[in-house]
């Protein structure tokens, strides 16, 4: 039976590297998306059955694909070892949940529509992007702390001096800090500004010298991450043309260092011959 | 005939090539580009038929051109391969739609404006920078998939949670859709926050992650993409500085190869002297 | 009494050396700024007692350790050499101000947010963080010089034509300061623009060359210094990579020249060989 | 006559190298120049009388330097050749011009406001920038002709489309240009969408498409000058580095085509002793 399941996976991952079973795949899931989209606006009966066939069948190939995925592990835990098979089972679970009679068909609606977020594992460029974003949070992250401090110690002064002028806008520190969010945004910074303005005339100080301080970290922060990449980038670049160079240079010396041995050898045989030479010389002399 | 045909495009290649004949045609239709713009001012009558001329002039220039382009061509088919050559054909045709006594007066002139776009294929510059922006198309393209699948499933929930707020913001994925890049360009998305936080409260949660994750993702995508074109060209940089080096590099070791030669030669040449020596001081303590 | 006070110091250190003091320490922080947050919205009294017993516990662990870094010093004056030390004193001190009963209540709960800022000198990622932002601020400055030359200029010549159309955003050159600012940051220029676009039809001129030449100036200052860090950067890695090559040529050199002074060496005893030989043929001839 | 003058020129040419004197003007410009802005609010008479000194004292300086550096060139032509020469020149004629009792005060003041220029070419800094600013226009030009080309053409169709709707922002090209501009600066551009989209409900088509694509060739534009600007600095870079260790190279080169020479000297001397050698061989052998 296992000879027959190994031939059975393999015929499923090989339409799965297939490119156009694929981009068919994609297509659907796509298709599908902006379906549901036009659905809200209206029945569009004809094609929603055509539509019915074929989200069934995706969700029948997910489930298929993802059981036969599961099979081929040893032991079930190692499956959901992986970050992206946890991801996978659980979209492809949510789309299992029935929406037909049911109090809740628009949540399952929702939930079904969380499906497109299977086109991240299936398109392998998609992962690589992802992966690529996730490694660089934590990057940011202390930048994000900074900012936080930043946006807390405006926010508490904001609340401090401004609650009496707009108490929706700086009543709290809570919502001090959504306004200065909003002021980073541009969003009509200036009727916040204009508005507190007239009770204390120099508070354009406070709005110019955070958004130069919020504008100035964010740059230096674009600045410093696009360094960090690069240069770790450079390194490996530098390191792997460095080998090459390295290996031609090391061999180079190896070479040197023979021929110094071969002449340390000649040398021997040189201050020898000149000894056997200085012999025969002393003994035609003693004749 | 062939020789005449020869003469007259090489004629006809040696004006284009000369700098001053370009830079008045690119003048002429910048030139007739913003009169265009201005007529819809007022009628210039007196410019206007100057214009007509130099208009009628650059028309006939172009299409004579272009036929001596086809007709230097071996094989027609052989002409369109080339998407430039398809490009500047379909514009000097639009071109030459008769725009007088017709209800299309509008819509012929519309094609008319569109001749500027022959600037593009005029202007070399202009064609490398259009080689580079096409290139970065594919790039770009699995961005805007990852782009476009953070932007539907906002879009689901949005329609989902505020369609009873604002029909026309959120009434349907395509509207919310919509409203989300208005959102993402910052544009008044606190007025549409600040409707949908009556409702509920904690909606500043749904803009702010939506904010936070598109601007994260266009940042990473625009480093990644600087990145990417970097590595590529500073490999080439490389490969061809590393060439240089390379080869002098390679050229010391020959030289050292050629030193262990001579040496190995040289060597043979003491062991054979040594074995004569010792001979010769052998014969003499025979003798 | 000396050989205590360096094991308590020792006992300190050790323990702020403990990441999980450290982040304990950087949660309360956070915990106790986001509760005054809160605290702005209604009292928490149970929460809250939880939180004065964390929070004088804070004061005290800081004051302590202030306490005992300054006492490690020999010399006060050495203590207050260093930025970051004078920074936590400041702040610490601003903590210890007694906030009930007094009039000044919100002054104080104000000071004591500031401790927010301990947070920057108590995580080493962010003190690096800060340092290059310090570090970037003259590289920024002369930007700056040039930009305010641009805005002074545009806001006199504003001041000068739109005083009439609007006292309040063109009024006097400080005031025009303003409202170029909030062109710059693309803020409703337009109403703006159309306000006085009604008295000068030309003045659309007076808004794009002022935003062409900021966006064009911030541009170029952004990319400078990005090339200006990276070309620090680069220059530190080509030394570091050319040292090591550098070294390994220069090793090779020397191998080279040692190479020769054994020729030089060989080519004497060659000599004088050669001379024996002639010496010996000679005698022999002579015999 | 000339000894004296020389004298004159060198003791000025001193002061204008020394920091001081140099911060000192700048200040008293910058100074001046912020309370011209103040004048506008108030007269505040007793500074003024302060200012008007320091103001006349700079007027003068500026005409006794610039006199000084004019008479210090053999031909007054070479003067004018130099444009920073030229931009000093006006700008200190523009300050010269009397401004009391005419009726053109105002327009005088103006002038005085542009002496804040002279800071440029006083500070090396800011004649660095500047110079980096212009030698970027000419890279920066074919990219501002591609953008009005797509300006031009998406102005076009927007005055044939949407004139009935909004006069004021569609009624002829020039006006669609400014529109579009501001679209592009994201100003209230979903105003404009939601006016045309009720006559034409697929008109945001036309606005995602014309967004998109001047952002896209933004961002092309300045990832282009950026690896622009990187790759010809990374290239002297190369070069310089390039140079010292080619330059080891070719020392090495040298130094093992010198043990080449060296070798092959021995080798003949071998080969002569070897000849040497068989010679006394064959003596024996017939004796």
């Amino acid at each position: 039976m296992n000879a027959t399941f190994a031939t059975w996976h393999h015929h499923f991952e090989q339409p799965r590297a297939n490119k156009l079973v694929e981009t068919a795949v994609i297509a659907i899931i796509l298709f599908s998306a902006l379906l549901i989209g036009a659905k809200t606006y209206e029945e569009t009966t004809r094609l929603e059955q055509w539509l019915l066939v074929l989200n069934t069948s995706i969700t029948v190939f997910f489930l298929v694909e993802i059981l036969i995925r599961m099979a081929a592990e040893k032991r079930l835990r190692n499956f959901f070892r992986q970050g992206w098979n946890v991801f996978d089972f659980v979209i492809v679970m949510a789309s299992l949940v029935p929406l037909d009679k049911s109090d809740m068909v628009l949540l399952a609606r929702l939930l079904r529509i969380f499906r497109v977020l299977r086109l991240v594992s299936l398109i392998p460029e998609l992962r690589v992007l992802m992966a690529a974003l996730v490694k660089s949070i934590p990057r940011m992250g202390y930048v994000a702390l900074l900012m936080f401090i930043i946006f807390y110690i405006y926010a508490a002064v904001g609340s401090f001096l401004f609650a009496d002028i707009d108490d929706f806008l700086w009543g709290n520190i809570s919502a001090a800090l959504l306004t200065l969010f909003r002021v980073a945004t541009f969003e009509d910074w200036t009727d916040v500004m204009y508005a507190t303005q007239e009770a204390y005339a120099w508070s354009w100080l406070y709005y110019l010298t955070f958004i130069f301080l919020t504008a100035f970290i964010f740059l230096n922060m674009m600045i410093g991450i696009v360094l960090d990449v690069m240069q770790r980038e450079s390194v490996e670049i530098e390191i792997e043309n460095g080998e090459g160079e390295a290996a031609e240079l090391h061999g180079l010396r190896a070479d040197v260092h023979e021929l110094r041995d071969q002449l340390t050898r000649m040398e021997r045989l040189l201050q020898a011959q000149g000894a056997g030479l200085s012999q025969l010389d002393q003994a035609r002399g003693r004749r």
